[in-house]
């Protein structure tokens, strides 16, 4: 049985006391939080505490908050030489003071407050200094996941990175699309058969080779059309920064 | 029985005849083309023919070839007052010569040559001008989508420039995120359990209200981290163009 000690009470933090309190081989004995309020929602389930001093012993201890808070909050802890990972994508391991053995548990997804996640299939990336505290994590992550990596930090921060791109700004195209249906009075519902199938396909085939439109065929004509139909300067500019991206991309001379 | 003859033997062409051709009250009597060499797909399947003047007397004619050859090829039709529907996001209605009964008949979604299709999921887009022709074009949609529009041409416009934005546009971030996964020796892989859930979360919420990240929170000690990192001039463009976007969006002052 490994017994792990939450840190933190926020969304990542209760989707993986969540995804722990039904596996057989883990037990979440105690989460830590500030605040009571957000500890509402483990009452009953397991040991709570709003007190640093009263963390008890474990074999490790997740640390869940903002990243701006994990290098003091690692600082303050009342024990040594104890397994401690943070969650983030984009904070370095060693930003774990250094009293404790720093590691790194980070689950690439984007979660939803009050949605229910399938673990099963998100890629946990790990990092340990040392082998065993590595192992460690990895049983601890094969125990909810099917998908666990070990990821170095420099190329953890690609990952973040790189997830900007294909979720944070994909987020923000798919609402571009719903602005020029709205605008079009068109329902933004006919497109997601075409989202779904614009993701599922990166699966199969590479996006290099997945691209289509017309700037990928240097299609002049409707890419002038288009850019004089949209009706915001920043839709205009988008479309003409990706346009042209996608252009270079594909080798054609601009 | 409704009689269907396609003219025009690409992608969008064969993909409609495949879907018509399971469906018992559609018969697709001969397939049209130019050259031969696209025709072969069909033989053995329905008649076809490379000549205009031998195309035979149908239900519906359904001209799927490039935007810039719909114009002209309508004009070569040599029959008249018969339903001609092109399957074109782009071009206008009445870009089909109209000594036919000019009509639409679009399917919203990407094709991949060889890659079969499940049109039942498919939006498909109609548009004519009299009322008993929509009602035939209605009868051929439903024959092979559960998900049938009546769109008016400025409608299709508007759905093709959001189109362009949430597949063209969406595919080229892929891409751009397995670039920054390349170059630091990750493997994209990680990231499409991310890429889908990001697509299937606009099935439920509102792209707008799904937003995350750091634009999204403001951070700039990420944001300005982030852009130090990224490799080259248009991954920081893209970035500093998405970020200014989203952060607009939300109503943070820049």
């Amino acid at each position: 049985m490994i017994k792990v000690v939450i840190i933190g009470a926020g969304n990542v933090a209760s989707h993986l006391f969540d995804a722990f309190y039904t596996t057989e081989n883990v037990s979440v004995i105690q989460v830590y939080n500030r605040s009571q309020k957000k500890l509402d929602y483990f009452e009953n389930k397991t040991n709570t505490t709003t007190s640093i001093s009263e963390i008890i012993e474990a074999d490790i201890y997740i640390i869940s908050v903002s990243d701006d808070s994990i290098n003091s909050l690692s600082k303050k802890l009342q024990f040594n030489n104890k397994l401690v990972a943070h969650t983030s994508g984009s904070v370095a391991m060693n930003q774990i003071s250094n009293h404790n053995k720093p590691s790194v548990f980070y689950p690439l997804q984007t979660f939803t407050t009050g949605k229910d996640v399938n673990f099963k299939t998100i890629p946990l990336c790990i990092e340990a200094t040392k082998k065993n505290d590595l192992l460690l994590l990895e049983t601890l992550a094969k125990s909810i996941s099917d998908n666990v990596y070990h990821i170095n930090s420099k190329q953890r921060k690609a990952l973040h990175i790189a997830a900007v791109f294909v979720n944070n700004f994909v987020n923000h195209l798919y609402q571009k699309g719903e602005e020029i249906c709205t605008k079009n009075n068109v329902s933004f519902d006919i497109l997601i058969p075409l989202i779904i199938e614009t993701a599922r396909k990166v699966s199969e085939l590479s996006p290099l080779k997945s691209q289509t439109g017309p700037a990928k065929r240097n299609d002049k004509k409707v890419i002038k059309q288009h850019l004089s139909d949209l009706n915001t300067n920043t839709q205009q500019e988008i479309y003409t920064l990706l346009t042209k991206s996608i252009q270079e991309t594909h080798g054609y001379k601009l």
